[in-house]
């Protein structure tokens, strides 16, 4: 690979098959080479998990010039902290998370292996950008996400971001969008997640369902704004300490 | 169960037959009636992963005055999920996460399932603290932490928290604490982290390890707290929105 173009890190949690992540690849090789360590398969909802009781495997599935891709049998956290120690000959300029195949605004965000991906990438000190369509079609249409896609890692790439700090980027599941919008991100809970189901043998089982309530109506927050047929960064920090409760612990008798 | 008592649910990431959730239930149980719903072995390092592709079983496996506790093959937010909906008969006054065998200061907090548990709590807008212990051995010596966790229990069922926010509670491996710190998380990162190994194929494979490297000095945040011999309790946020780069992205050409 060419040392002097900027590295960029990528995966997701559906794995390196999946057509998000192809589509993001060809736009992230117009800024660069790009290699994609992946999971081998779909990984969702894995959040920050990481392996810890059992080895994890890294092999190539692919190269061609400007890219390398990997398969990892790993989270999509172990893949970025794997690609950083035993993949990259040298340290990315950015890592991106996605396309994911779903919505990850709102408490999303927190089980969402997509973040886990930026998260990582942003423990590690580099700009990281995941970026996700609500829809959850394997064969979803990401065309109209590329051009704003193209703009955001352009902007990233001259601005950088804060240490610390990293962004969640949400499209609507729309071919024409009323804009981009910087959001914060929206409050709201999952509601009836489970559907029960009973084993030939009599025992209780639960499939994960349900739907999210949003208890948000600020049109600045993202969940709300997608709504609106918005675009949403959502601009995120490690640091989740909540400062104004901490002040006022020092008042409790602890 | 009497349901005139505070309920509080309990889950943890080491499993329902670890030391630590034994010894918390315990203390627990002073206070009300106890429910837990816990991992049926260990599920550490899980974050706030959830279970989307294959259904989960719960089954009681003790039951005494004031004590039910059931094993899921879940995540621990699938634990706290699942007992929401279709364990618990009413609403409950606590979710409790712990007492975990390790570490969840800094940015732990990421990956740990017993934070994955009082995250869930605290969405479903129920006071939440995680507590654990920094030491991993599995008979490790909770005696120390029991009044401290008194304590807390008793100013959190009396004070409760802000919807949106919980506890993450730390507790060096002493027997004698220098006192209890309210903190902020503190800034690192993991390094090291994999141990490469051959399969008798010849395939690579990684096991995780590695050392955090801290780079805080602050006595404030929570990893120096620690290491001067202090319980530490650092308020954490589900909404982890970075207000201030908020700001600076409207700037942006975006």
């Amino acid at each position: 690979m060419n040392n002097e173009r900027p590295l960029i890190l990528v995966s997701n949690d559906d794995g390196y098959q999946a057509k998000g992540i192809n589509e993001l690849i060809r736009v992230l090789m117009e800024f660069g080479d790009v290699v994609a360590v992946a999971p081998h398969t779909g990984r969702s909802g894995k959040g920050c998990a990481i392996t810890s009781e059992v080895p994890i495997k890294v092999w190539k599935v692919n190269e061609e010039p400007g890219l390398k891709v990997y398969a990892c049998t790993g989270t999509p956290c172990d893949c970025v902290k794997v690609a950083f120690e035993s993949v990259l000959d040298r340290r990315p300029s950015m890592v991106v998370g996605g396309i994911n195949h779903g919505d990850n605004s709102a408490v999303n965000a927190h089980y969402s292996g997509t973040m886990g991906v930026v998260i990582e990438g942003c423990m590690k000190e580099v700009p990281s950008v995941a970026f996700s369509l609500c829809s959850h079609d394997a064969d979803a249409d990401f065309s109209a996400t590329l051009p704003v896609i193209r703009n955001i890692v352009a902007q990233v790439l001259k601005n950088s971001l804060p240490i610390g700090s990293c962004l969640n980027v949400n499209f609507p599941d729309s071919q024409s969008y009323a804009g981009v919008k910087v959001c914060r991100q929206a409050c709201g809970q999952w509601i009836n997640e489970w559907a029960p189901l009973k084993h030939p043998n009599g025992s209780d089982w639960y499939w994960l369902t349900g739907s999210f309530q949003c208890k948000d109506s600020d049109a600045d927050c993202d969940r709300v704004a997608l709504d609106n047929n918005y675009v949403t960064i959502t601009p995120t920090k490690i640091d989740f300490t909540d400062y104004s409760l901490l002040e006022e612990l020092k008042n409790w008798n602890l």
